[in-house]
């Protein structure tokens, strides 16, 4: 552990490299680059553009035991940089706002005290840098395609959390992060003068009533012990104030763990729509477009970050967590091997410079970047011990 | 004319009689034979039992001429009379609150002078004396199959209002009185423990959706030019706080004028009944009860009621009036012959004693009475002149 | 008469030019220099700008009598024209696409008829050539303040109707069109993540249940009897699907007659939105932006119109017409003025050009403006005998 | 645990003599005699009438030790008992459709058999029998303030659950069953005649906007990750289809585990019933009746519990279970002294004889009151030795 201190400098300089030049989910080009090479720069064997834009490394350690994967993404929101720091964005409109930035350094850092025990190492490390978190289909799933989990026993990766202690770990048995489903309902209707309402079919009528319909979903078809969202965050309809047009629009979002209610909110959301539609004399086309998968966290993969990181940081360090209802594509590598998430606390000592991710003054404390590399590592050798 | 005011005394005394001995409709046995036994008192030939329980008196003129019907309606309404008056109704819960009592007594002072004159008389009076026009299916329909217009070439009739100006008559071509349908809606979800909702199909929240969007039949399917109402009067559903009921029912009236608007309206109700229901996951039965249609005045056969109303009363005491939305059954007569319903005012003099029709205080100006005998005088005389 | 229908060529020819170089509600400058222009050349004595960009001609007749309005709007519309016409408009995006070239040629038509007899014309002709009637505030109310009704006993207007048939006129007694007047809902809640609606207030939530709520004005706060359209046309809220907007904003239009009902239409669309936003934890602010007023028919100055149309047309084509929901700035000279408006059915022999008004291909029967022109002129000496 | 063990047949008839007797929530009489006078044929120190109807009975070990108390509830239903058994209820309309009598025989079975070791027992049982659990306001406050917690180290109890595994029982840290309030929500409107809806204020209709809208407060306010149910279980407005009543009553109830949530509830509720009652020109007043707390079981309590019950039904059969949103209060207790509560599975063997409590069929497995007594047994003295 004390070969990972001594590395965090090192990690804070690419961290801040990476941040002044953040390329958008699925058009990574220099980062991958930028982290193959730092990785081979190691010694470390590197395999590139795996399912599209990943790099996967891999460290033999000497000694048998398991094959244990470790993964960072790597992609950049299109969120203008309105920080006032010297390693802000240098790309206008785009921006490391989710701390991806310091997953990949932390990894890094992380590979490469790992790289320094070589001849002692049990077992084998794999580096999984993934690219295109942000942006549904995600870089998991191809990147597993691509043989990523091939050999592998075990996934682990971790999230730093802005809003988060920091100095801390979050860890939880189960679902952490919620899937998420994009809704689009188009409502039709049929346009009319708006004082001759009798001769049309009013669509922002329809699509009122359906969006107040929706809540049920929650508030009467989910088990209240079991957590569900349904949101629309558009309703867009008609260019005039006396003209009613023929078509309204609403956009949304579903968020649930549970995939049998994942279902049944989808079902009712069309059931819905379009029932509520036909009442009104109109008619809805309802699209679900299945989005990441909730993440599932095995039990005993957890417990062994959760050991790991109580000797690291000590009992009153390690927190069990509620899950979030925001999504992650690391939910397709459990879906696989056994794995855990965990999270790992990143706010600023400055409160007025705490804010939430994907927020334009976004930015988190570095020291995270060393606590997630050094609770990887424990958990690496807990694991191997095991 | 003269011969009328001379039976006003009369007209008053009989009228307090039917007051104090009212009959519901459809029960009416007293009523009827009073009636017909005061006809056949005076001289006219007198049909019992007309359609069930009407009574049709016939006065031939000595001369040749048209064929002129007068109808009056005769039952009483389910209402305990709270007047404190001498003439106060003797039947618990049971009153003319409508003013029907009224309608028979004019219509036979109006016949009693008829009689009179029979010797002079051009053509032949038909007085049709209905009962049970409260209660749908009504008197009406039978009295018709039973052959109350045969031979009529023109049908008049009138209501005495206890809110228009005594003195006046009200007059309107085309549809004066709206159309009536029963509605009932019964949605059908599956009961459960208030505390989980997620296991039933909760009624009351589609009913709820149902109520609500039903005011759109009148906001958006209606021609904003023709009158239509919907009205849900009752909604019942449930019987613990904490049980979700396995029904809920709806009940309502449509009225409208137009005949197209009517079907319309019916089958919007069902539809949205229906889908609504199923986008809740629940379902409706809806069943539309057809009750009384409009009533429509013939122009012409109305003109000949507004010049004689004119002659009686002056031009400033003959009023074009709105329709109303409360239904009469009148309306079958004007569909099967040429004919016209008017209103006469009846409001009290002194204005504490002024309630609407069906109210337990209802009294009216008995005046009115008169000015209903003379106005169909002059209008049986007139239709023989054309 | 012979005299107009000899001007029939010249009236097309008129229409074709202003056709083709149509102008802008309240940026009209060629048009009305043109109207003064022909005016004069006619002898017609004129005042220019009056009320802003209107034309006032005044024929005075020889003989003394009345002075009677007449008045033609000049203004076209925002609409790209797109007819296979040789008069097709020249100025792209903008059309007279609701006939008022017509009304234009039509009015100089009748000016240079009444012209040519003006040594036996008894009273006093002026002409109100109007500008900005499609656009609220519109030009009658300035050119009213401006003194164009000045000394005048009665005014008169027409407008073409494309759907109405060649070759008659439509009168009405009363309300003829409605009275506008223009919504803007500004729903305020508070933006969150799409997963975490307990954080926020969601606005398009308020905004869903305010529209459907709206509806019961009409539907219960309404008068069966009373003609009312509360419209929206807009509704605008949010730009990702999974984020609750801060902010959703409705607009609308209200349609009545009678201004009692107006205002209580106001008062219930400002309370329910208040009210309703407030439950939802959200607030609204509500525009109620004033439009014309409903157009009121004097009925002794109507009945001038439909007694001369008679005499012109015939009573067959002479029709009463229902009220329509169109909005019309010629209200604000009948409400200082006795005047009526009325309709002339302009709609093209072949049915396959029979378009809306408004619409892009809208064309109308060119005969509409002699027969518009007769009228008057019947109307005028009509006006003259009483 | 032999001895228990040898009493199961003396439960048995205990619990069928009570199932044959049942008597309602704070009507009970004759159950607390039957149990007073049981406890003191034991040879225990019985207190009567505590806290108005209770029985606390009090075993004193000879050696030094904690005060553990366990409490079982002893009312009935209103539910008329169909089952078809030698033991069924002899009073109609009331019924043990809960298992109360089960918690009562296991109680008492389990002090027999501590009774009878009472020279070698450690510490002091306080066996508190409990009236008027199945109504608000329960008996566990008044016998709490009666003191029957007075001195009591640790307090606990358990529910047999018809639905739930013979042979198991189970466990939970936290909250285990929800809080309850009763919602009644009186729309005041004024009414007319159905015709006529715009000279009254349609209450149904605002009650019915209140329904929907009550929806958003589970799917808009709550923290997804919080549980909680608003329903409504009664709707109830008018007398006639064509009349609008004055008045429309929504009943509900509220569940939810935690207090601030449960708090926002009810403000909730409160604000859209008065504002959405407002926005459509009615009002509404609105009382949420406290009921009992949620029960939270004290983690240290529990385990002792946990551990208890594996020792001596295996690790197989101790299940971590999901909260329920019934209510108990059970509540009052932890909230005074540490405690726990759990469930014991007490599944017929025939699935055909399942029924779900409060059913008019409800039985359950006895052997369940053998189980509760040496969970009980295990807990106190594995309490007794921590």
């Amino acid at each position: 552990m004390t070969k990972i201190e001594s590395l965090y400098e090192e990690m804070v300089a690419i961290r801040r490299h990476l941040h002044m030049h953040p390329e958008l989910s699925h058009q990574e080009v220099e980062t991958p680059a930028f982290i193959a090479d730092k990785l081979e720069e190691m010694g470390v064997e590197v395999r590139r553009g795996v399912g599209g834009r990943g790099v996967v490394g891999t460290i033999r350690g000497a000694k048998p035991g398991k094959t244990i994967a470790f993964r960072a993404d790597f992609d950049a929101l299109p969120i203008d940089d309105k920080k006032d720091v010297t390693y802000k964005s240098t790309v206008p409109g785009v921006m490391h706002a989710c701390g991806h930035d310091g997953h990949t350094a932390g990894l890094l850092g992380f590979a490469k005290a790992m790289v320094a025990m070589k001849d002692e190492l049990p077992g084998t490390i794999v580096l999984i840098h993934q690219f295109g978190e942000e942006l549904s289909p995600g870089g998991a799933r191809g990147m597993i395609e691509d043989g990523c989990l091939d050999g592998v026993d075990l996934v682990y990766g971790a999230h730093i959390q802005s809003k988060m202690e920091n100095g801390r770990v979050f860890v939880r048995d189960g679902f952490l992060q919620a899937s998420e489903d994009a809704l689009k309902i188009i409502v039709k209707g049929y346009g009319t003068h708006g004082a001759e309402p009798h001769t049309g079919v009013d669509p922002i009528l329809a699509a009122s009533h359906i969006m107040v319909a929706l809540q049920s979903i929650v508030s009467r078809n989910a088990d209240p012990l079991k957590e569900l969202v349904v949101s629309i965050g558009k309703f867009h309809a008609g260019d005039a104030d006396n003209v009613i047009p023929s078509e309204a629009v609403l956009e949304g979002t579903i968020r649930v763990f549970d995939p049998a209610l994942r279902k049944l909110a989808g079902e009712r959301v069309t059931a819905i729509a379009e029932n509520v539609a036909r009442a009104m004399g109109a008619s809805a086309e309802v699209i679900v477009e299945t989005g990441y998968d909730a993440l599932w966290n095995d039990p005993e993969a957890m417990d062994i970050v959760r050991s790991a990181a109580i000797e690291t940081l000590g009992e009153e360090n390690v927190i069990e967590t509620s899950p979030v209802m925001p999504v992650e594509d690391f939910a397709y590598y459990t879906q696989v091997k056994p794995g855990a998430y965990f999270f790992v606390g990143a706010k600023m000592e400055d409160d007025r410079l705490s804010f939430p991710h994907h927020h334009e003054n976004f930015d988190f404390h570095e020291e995270a970047m060393l606590i997630a590399a050094k609770v990887f590592a424990a958990t690496y050798f807990k694991a191997q011990a095991m």
